[in-house]
């Protein structure tokens, strides 16, 4: 197996739904990642380990989720020298906006990278963009991508020209 | 000199003249602290240090504040097992709503005490009611505080019922 | 049986279910609490009653839990001269950001330790903090707790590192 | 002089610029009223005996102004009987946001009839109107007031039509 | 029967399972009301003629609740000189936000006394305090109202200390 | 088939149980319409070529949905001449508070008509409004259709007066 | 003169400032209109005549500006047929956040073009598009501005492309 | 001169004194960028071609900033395949939540790296550590950069230690 150039982390498992989705996608385009649990909150020292170490184990971009009054993302971020990426996770009285504000608010000097609120997804597709700088097979994958999603929507769209929007909507429900 | 029994840290010398109010009621209570500047994201090896080791050098409670994406307060009391409390520094573009969310909405496990948007002067005095737990004249000087106070707002009280409002205006704005 | 130390008070039964993790987490320290509800709007008279003699009864910390136009850890603060803690229940229509404002904001003089909304727990702990200057076994129990909890995220991370996401999701919905 | 029928408080000294048009607007009704301070936070003893013995002196509406996590109005309606005129002070963080959602998000048993941020002129309105149903000379006063604003808006729609926007904006720079 | 003394409107029926609450409790206080709809966007001229004519009706206080762009509240106290009690009804999107500021935010010369979002049983309990300035009768039921108020958060504080939180929370769901 | 006056495009197929409405409006009123998908962010050359071709193709309003960082109804209205009537999907994060900002804050030189989350019924209605300056058939339908409304809200009240809240409601949710 | 096309109403001469932006436009348009207050608050009886014969004096579009509480472009498109454009103007307190919800979030069957805050001269342009829709000599103008604007900002571009960020800010100070 | 290799575009000439500070920061670490004004809403088609062409002219980093409903970052990132950097610029009305959230909250599959409200600094920085995948010499100014940071931290750290808190803001008033 080959080294994992993307870290993708996260402050509970019970972010582990959401942020799964960055592996998800890295896996679509072939990127090699880890996954594991570093709480800022709970184990400090790991997580100042972690960012420590990332780069010199050849990790390139880091991923990190986290809800709440989230630093996982920021302190990272403030350790390392590599592009963070920080995903807000929806927490359930304020819905992510805590989260999205403690991620996205980062003083001049240490920047987090983020992306929407709940959306490990996009988080995975952003470290392929980067990534992509240095290595020319994954930034062909990205355009396919992007093309991919192109063609979908199309062809939903030529679908409910064709159908209308009744039936669009009972078969979406039917299938 | 005595050891400090508090220690007043911010993320930045831009928060000193919030921060300063922590000092002075604290000084008003006799109450010897220390104050410095430590930044999660710009020192965070420093922060880290002090967090670990303010319990040994004897400070019992640690005053933080920070501004922004505010990950100091919560990354210190990850670290320490002393009260931490938190002061959410208002910002230029969301008046700190990001700091008090950033500090106030930590996860099971990792407690900070926050208290008012800027209101460090009211993190010196809860520091104080902690202390007045082990030190009783800590205790009656909070005491005499809040008579003080309800003094000052009585004599004020009675001032606007002798005068009336236009001329107890007059005078504030002409004292 | 020994005397409270901490007492534990909420605006409404309906905040029970919040407030118990306090007492729990209480319970699991060792710590001596009561436990009751005390209504800043519907008996004002006994939560006057309740601020006034809670230090001469031998309590030592408040814990005050409230939802909306919460005035409960306020108005306690402003009578007692106990440190308050504050927890903001959420509610059904503002989420708790009503109830957070209501506590936090409190004006210079007047400190409410805040926790995050519905965070009972973490007012718990906090409670543990501030009486562990005094108690050194309580320091001791906080320390313990701190530790046990990083363990079981890195238990949790090793797990997530040998299994794999999907492998760990399945088990935890398992479980 | 009569007894005052109407009774202005407000938490701080600092709000006296907001609140006096409460009183400046009563004085246009001819409405008797008593305005003074009264803190919830830092006279909660002065603050339950105004609340209490306000009816029994004569006292028929209350308006209480507060600022932040602004306690007065609700704390008052919960301990006297008679109707309680709420008028959020706007704050230098949360713009009155905080005073606002402190004050109308009342719990279910004691409302508190909240106007608009700042707007004390219509808390001395509303307080006539309430007093009206018992006073017909000023319902009266109420009702030729809402006519004389109608006249002089269109006064003032008159004006705009004959001379157009820019001499009007002109003139009342003027002015 | 005797004439209504106070008038609810809603802006649709389906604010009624809101709305209703005020309607019961000025049943528990005896005192007559009518209810209806009335929608200041869908009948406006209704609207005009039910505030141009509630108070030669015999009206004495106004409760109307309506959501979203909640026009309903502002336009009746536009219209007529009587005191307008206003209920912010819950929205599914802004969840009430939208339609309290819709409701408080009136502009100097128009006051709306507002209650918090969906609490129509406190436009209810004001109103009856608003009639308690005329009817002493009325006054002597908020009295007692307020009272069992208090005696059954007493109950409840009794049965909880007596019980112990866990055995209060399995009876609470049993019965 | 005659020519559709209205487009109505959407972001994704997700958006179409909420704009389907404007659709149901537009047939109720006999307007010629198109309906289909047009991302702004996955198909954004055939958002450029919809935008641009709209008109020649005899399209006289567009109708455009979109959820979250919302740029489709901002895109079109900058290419196209077009009055654009733009719609903020409700998220599921944010509750379409960041739909709205997205559509309804275009900067000097690009309106967007927004009407209320989720509101895709009154983006139909707001485009039969502006068809009907041109077709006079369209403004008859548009004053009969509010007098529909008108009649229907009053039918409800007059049940609602008739049978009292209880029968009322019991039947509502009977039927 | 020809007869207005463009009804621009205000609820308060203090809107002014900001809607005077909406005749600049029209009248570089070459679109008649007319200008006015009308309080939907101070003067009901005159808001409902203007909405109620607006269309048969001649008047196609309506921009109606009004800040907090905003009901005057609700009310306005409740009673008349026409297309109304609602400008939510800024308030010192909460920033126009309170108007727009007032204005956008209408229920349906009476929606209001919402433009941005302050945005008066979006609604101008607004109301240029809708009446293009009838008059192709007002399409053209549009298109033609539209071009304005696109070369105007491509010169800033060119200018700051040629300059350097450095001297194009001096410039643009000194200018 | 080298080719650039970051691409600085904002919506309006307005934000250039926040959007220079991205170059000027890309200077610093000595990476070569080109800026200029691309309007999504005024120059759409200069917008399209500028992210069409962008990487094949050499482009490898965009950094957009935009104000209000803020389309140009999310609008560059669909067209392009590049990583795509959002700077939200403060509005005078929401202060920057409109633009933070038009910008943050794309859909998936069209990721922005999202920083702070006005913070163009960090988006220079944060080009500058995606770059340093690439380029092992920018990694090594990224590394200098926050060791510098961290030395200025704690010299003012010690500054304010030896002088204390007076005279330390004196002086940095006088200096």
């Amino acid at each position: 197996m080959e080294k994992p150039l993307v870290g993708i982390i996260m402050g509970s498992d019970s972010d582990l739904p959401v942020m799964k989705e960055a592996a998800k996608v890295l896996e679509y385009f072939g990127i090699e990642y880890e996954i594991t649990i570093v709480s800022a909150h709970r184990t400090p020292e790991k997580m100042f380990k972690y960012a420590k170490e990332a780069e010199v184990r050849g990790i390139e971009v880091i991923i990190a989720g986290a809800g709440g009054a989230a630093h996982l993302p920021g302190m990272v971020a403030s350790i390392s020298s590599l592009p963070v990426i920080g995903v807000p996770v929806k927490t359930s009285s304020l819905n992510g906006l805590d989260s999205l504000l403690s991620i996205v608010q980062m003083p001049a000097g240490v920047p987090v990278a983020t992306v929407a609120i709940n959306n490990a997804k996009n988080a995975g597709i952003l470290a392929a963009q980067i990534l992509s700088i240095k290595y020319p097979n994954i930034r062909q994958k990205v355009v396919e991508y992007k093309e991919k999603m192109r063609v979908e929507v199309e062809e939903k769209a030529k679908n409910l020209e064709n159908t209308g929007y009744e039936e669009y909507l009972k078969r979406r429900q039917g299938g």
